[in-house]
C-alpha cells in the first residue's frame, strides 16, 4: 500500500450564489490550481468528483467527464463520480486514496460540488428527502430535521442534554466561521440568545441548530509519495480511512441517541492509525445539526457517552480545549453544499497543518486530525485520519 | 498491489419488468449469494453499487446504504456508489478492484442496478438526455440516438460501411441472446431483413440498431487472493484496468468516427496486461448501437481502422472468428440497464471461463478476455482485462 499525500486545495465562496453548477466547478478548479506549486492540467492523471444530487438540483448526470471538460482535463488513469449523500466529498477523497495507494493513479484531483439553491426550492427540499428510503421513512415524513430532532429528544431524555448546550455548538461554530471569509455566514453574529429564540424547525431543533442549503465547491490534490514534494514543501498524509454502514431505515435502528456505527468506524480508524482519541488535535465533524456534534464527541471518544453536552459547555471542543472541533466553522457556519463539505474539511486540515489559517482558529503544533461525515439517518459514517509529519 | 479475483456472480432477468428498484436489487443479491460457495452476509466487508440515475428513475438517492439494507449487509470497510452513466457498473467493479488491491477491503460485493421502465417514459427518456451537457449538446437535441447516428453517417462516408453490415452486428448479438434466458430479447428472432425494415430512429440507425430501455440488475463478488479459493475452485483474475476521458461536448470532439479515447485506453490496457489485441479470446463491448461495436473492433485493434464493417461481414467477431465479441448477447440482445450492464459483462466473463455457458456461445479454452463500456458521447472509455489462470 503506497503512501498518499494531500498537497494542495481550495474552495469557492459558499452561500446562496448566483453561480451555475458549472461555474462552481470552475471556481473550485481555480482555487486548487492557484494553491499548488507548478500544477498543470497535463499532470492530472485522475479525477474524482463528489456530488450528491446534480441529477435533481441541476438536471445533469454523468458529471465526472463534464467536470473534466470544465477544468480542461483529460484524465488518462481513473475517472469516478461518487454519490454518498452528505458524505459524497469525503467518499471521493477515499476513492482517490485507494486508487493512489494501489498504484492505479499518481496525481489525482478530487472535486466536490453542489448547487442547492435553485429556482424551485420545493424541488430542492423534496429532493433532499430522497436521501432516506422514500417508500418507508420518506412517506412517513422521516426527513433530516425530524430525524435529528428525535435523536435530540432522546439524548435530552437519556442524558439531560439541554437546548442551551446545543446552542453553544452553534455559537462556537459560527464564531469560527467568522474567521473564514468563504463561509456562508461570515460576518454574521450568532449569540446563544439569538439561537434559542430563532424559529422552531422540528422540536427541539430551532433554525440556529440547523445547517443550511448551500451552493459551494472545493477541490484537493492527492498524490503518491514520490510526487508529493513536486507540489508543496509541506504535504499532509492520509494515515487511515474507515467507514461503517449501520441500519438504514428508522424502524431497524437500535438507538437514536447512540450512533454505534460511528463508534465502530472510529475504533477501526484509531486502530489503523495506531492512536487513541486523545491523540487527535483537531477534528472536522459533521454538525448538520447541533445535536450531531454533541453525539459525535461521545462516539469519537472525545468524552464519555452522555457527556457531550457538558463537553461543549466546558469549552473542551473550543480552541484551547481537549480537542478543537470544527475550527473551519463546520456545516453550521460554513453551510453544507453536500458534495463539497468533505472537501472543505480536507482543505481545512491542509491549511491548519500548513499554518495558513488565521490565528483565531489555528490549532498550533497540531500533528493529528480527523474528518468525519455522516450520511442518511446517521447510519453511514465516513472517517479519514490525517498526519502532518511523514 | 494485491491480486484481485472475481469468484461469483449472477444477474436478474433483464427486460421490461414489474419489479421495483428494490426488488431488482434483491434479485441480484439472490443470484450472487446462490452462486458463491459458502458466502454469508457477514463475510462481506465492502459494498460497491453501480447505478446511473436512481435519482430520476426511482426518485431515490443515497442508494448504497439502501442496497446494503436490502441485502442484509453491514459493510464495515468501504461503501461506495458510482455513477458514470452507461459505465456505472464497470466503474463500480474498478472501484472495488482498487480497494482490494490497496488492502482496504478483502471481500466486496459489487452490485449494479437500473429501473428504466417507469410510468412516465417521457420522464425516463428526458432523464437519459442529461447524460450529455444539457446547457450545450442537450439543448440542441444532441442525445444518444442522433449522436451515434452522426458517428454512423461519418463512418459510412469515410470507410464505406453499410447499413447491412451494421444490421449484422444486431443479428449476431440477438443470436447469442437467444442462448441466454435472462436477456431482454430471449426467444425473439432478428433477421437482417427484419432489422433493415424496422422503424427509422435517427438515420441511418433503425430500431434494430439500438439497444433498449431495460430493467435489470447483477452482482459479482471480488476478493483478495488469500480469499479466492474460499468461494470457488475457479477464480477469474482481474489483470488490468484502463480508462480515458476525451472531450465531452460535441463541438470539441476532433472526430465522430475515430474514438481516440478508446484507442488510448486499449493501448494502456494491453501494455499493463503484457498482451496485444490478438491475445484477446473474447470481448464484451458496448454495443449501445450497432455502429458502436463496429468502431470498437477498430479502436480495440481487432482489425484495422475502417475495416470494422468487413470484420463483422466476414464473421470474425462471431464464435470461431478471430475474437468472439459479445457472446452474452450484448446490449442489443440483453438490454441495457445502465448500472447493471458492466456487471452483466463481468458475469459473462466469469461463466465463460468457468464453462457455465451453453455451447452455442462458449468460447472454449479462452484465457484472456476484456470488457468495455463507453459513456456519454463515446468520450469516456472504461476497460477491464481478465485472465482465467492465476
Amino acid at each position: 500500500m503506497r503512501k498518499v499525500a494531500v498537497v494542495a486545495g481550495g474552495v469557492s465562496t459558499w452561500g446562496v450564489r448566483s453561480a451555475t453548477w458549472g461555474e462552481l466547478v470552475q471556481e473550485a478548479g481555480n482555487a486548487l490550481f492557484s494553491s499548488a506549486r507548478s500544477l498543470g492540467a497535463k499532470d492530472v492523471d485522475s479525477l474524482f468528483v463528489g456530488a450528491a444530487q446534480p441529477e435533481r438540483f441541476a438536471f445533469q448526470s454523468h458529471v465526472a467527464p463534464m467536470t473534466a471538460e470544465l477544468l480542461g482535463l483529460h484524465p488518462w488513469k481513473v475517472l469516478r463520480r461518487n454519490e454518498l449523500a452528505c458524505a459524497s466529498g469525503q467518499a471521493a477523497i477515499q476513492d482517490a486514496y485507494a486508487a493512489i495507494a494501489s498504484g492505479l493513479s499518481d496525481v489525482a484531483v478530487v472535486l466536490g460540488v453542489e448547487k442547492m439553491n435553485i429556482p424551485s426550492m420545493a424541488e430542492a427540499t423534496t429532493s433532499m428527502a430522497n436521501v432516506l428510503d422514500r417508500a418507508w421513512d420518506g412517506v412517513q415524513g422521516g426527513t433530516a430535521p425530524p430525524f435529528f430532532a428525535m435523536a435530540a429528544q432522546r439524548h435530552m431524555h437519556e442524558y439531560g442534554t439541554t437546548a442551551e448546550q446545543m446552542a453553544l455548538v452553534s455559537v462556537k461554530n459560527h464564531k469560527f466561521a467568522n474567521t473564514n471569509p468563504k463561509s456562508q455566514f461570515y460576518s454574521k453574529t450568532f449569540t446563544k440568545e439569538k439561537i434559542l429564540s430563532s424559529p422552531m424547525v422540528s422540536p427541539p431543533l430551532r433554525l440556529g441548530d440547523c445547517s443550511s442549503m448551500t451552493d459551494g465547491s472545493g477541490a484537493v490534490l492527492l498524490v503518491s509519495e514520490e510526487k508529493a514534494r513536486t507540489y508543496t514543501d509541506t504535504p499532509v498524509w492520509i494515515s487511515a480511512t474507515a467507514q461503517y454502514t449501520d441500519f438504514h431505515n428508522l424502524a431497524n435502528m437500535p438507538s437514536l441517541s447512540s450512533w454505534t456505527g460511528l463508534k465502530k468506524a472510529a475504533s477501526e480508524l484509531y486502530q489503523k492509525g495506531g492512536i487513541d482519541p486523545t491523540d487527535i488535535d483537531f477534528a472536522e465533524v459533521h454538525d448538520c445539526f447541533t445535536i450531531s456534534e454533541i453525539i459525535e464527541y461521545e462516539e469519537l471518544g472525545f468524552c464519555k457517552k452522555g457527556q457531550g453536552g457538558k463537553f461543549i459547555q466546558e469549552g473542551q471542543s473550543d480552541l484551547g480545549g481537549k480537542v478543537t472541533v470544527n475550527p473551519r466553522g463546520g456545516l453550521l457556519g460554513c453551510g453544507h453544499p453536500l458534495g463539497a463539505t468533505g472537501i472543505g474539511q480536507a482543505v481545512e486540515v491542509l491549511e491548519q497543518f500548513q499554518s495558513k489559517v488565521p490565528a483565531a482558529r489555528h490549532v498550533k503544533d497540531a500533528e493529528v486530525a480527523l474528518t468525519h461525515n455522516l450520511s442518511g439517518s446517521a447510519n453511514v459514517h465516513t472517517l479519514t485520519l490525517y498526519r502532518r509529519e511523514n
